[in-house]
């Protein structure tokens, strides 16, 4: 059984697709961070970065922050979506830390700006739009020449890009018109993911109303 | 023989640190960001983030991007600075994770906003130099729990996060006077990280001047 600390977010549903799709047992434990849940001790004493999502291993007594570091568990844990050597391996890590470093953090820049910020900085709202859109000419361009993230196989690259590249680019193609310009792969990599019954499940865990 | 394509920068500084704590023979091929040098077809083909460090494991044939994966990668390769199971693993991930989506980023938006855009605005350097201050109250009451990140044991997190926190930490402790109240469990790691023969010849790897 894995205790599993989320809330309504991008990264938070990357650890729920992942629990879906390998068919752990969990429970969840919602931490509003609109009421600032995630900073209460008992909560910190598992995520000391304030940040869901987190989880308990209750077969193992392990702790661990981080959804990136999360994914890598449930996928050494259970042997699924991420190879035990080679290549394949090292391609789905490389697209991993490549959502976990840029595009998590640079859409969630965007996001501030754009979205929550009061004051409207054209020169920030530029920056993180521009950068957004070059790593979705990234995301394009490797989906041209692959299927998924790491290649041929769908893997915890795509479990963690998904939620964010779902929750972001309808918006920011809408609000940003002709900055992002290629992204017929992206779609349809969107659309196929989107299909899947766990990712679906994972998409509402925890409800989003 | 690794080829090593890098440049002067803290993500550059994680691999040459890992690289000389491993022994690994590695030749460097400098990539100046400052002459765009990480666009050309050639590196991109390596790492199509165009972004450095990136590797060549001419035993494998393996290219990988992304500092991060990197350093697991050649954590794996050689079974050093990252337990193969259990807690010490999930621990090290976990900080790793913490550096590669977390410090890493924002203290690189805090160096835009604060040092190289030619606009100086207040929101922006507030906002990152306040999230800057949060993560080193998270490192440092870490670092007062546990002599390395990950525990007991010196592992890829400590290597990952070093760089990044020798290189910025003096310079905002210098301009934002009060704002990190407490890194005295921090100056410690620092000195002691600093004072590995393998972390000075990896700090200058390719060398500064």
């Amino acid at each position: 059984m894995i205790d599993f600390y989320s809330w309504t977010t991008p990264n938070g549903r990357k650890v729920s697709i992942m629990l879906e799709e390998c068919g752990l047992a969990y429970t969840v434990h919602p931490v509003n961070i609109s009421l600032n849940q995630q900073f209460e001790p008992n909560f910190l004493k598992i995520s000391p970065n304030n940040k869901i999502p987190a989880i308990v291993d209750r077969e193992t007594g392990s702790t661990i922050f981080e959804s990136g570091a999360i994914l890598v568990y449930l996928a050494e844990k259970t042997g699924r979506y991420l190879a035990k050597s080679g290549d394949a391996r090292w391609k789905a890590m490389e697209w991993l830390m490549w959502q976990m470093a840029g595009l998590g953090p640079m859409a969630g820049q965007l996001n501030h700006f754009a979205v929550f910020a009061k004051e409207k900085i054209p020169y920030a709202i530029d920056r993180y739009s521009n950068e957004y859109a070059r790593l979705m000419n990234v995301l394009e361009k490797r989906l041209v020449e692959a299927e998924y993230l790491a290649g041929d196989e769908y893997t915890i690259a795509d479990i963690a890009a998904y939620p964010w590249v779902a929750a972001t680019l309808p918006v920011v193609t809408k609000n940003f018109k002709g900055l992002v310009k290629h992204h017929e792969h992206i779609d349809k990599w969107l659309k196929h993911i989107g299909e899947r019954p766990a990712v679906q499940r994972g998409m509402n865990v925890p409800p989003s109303n």
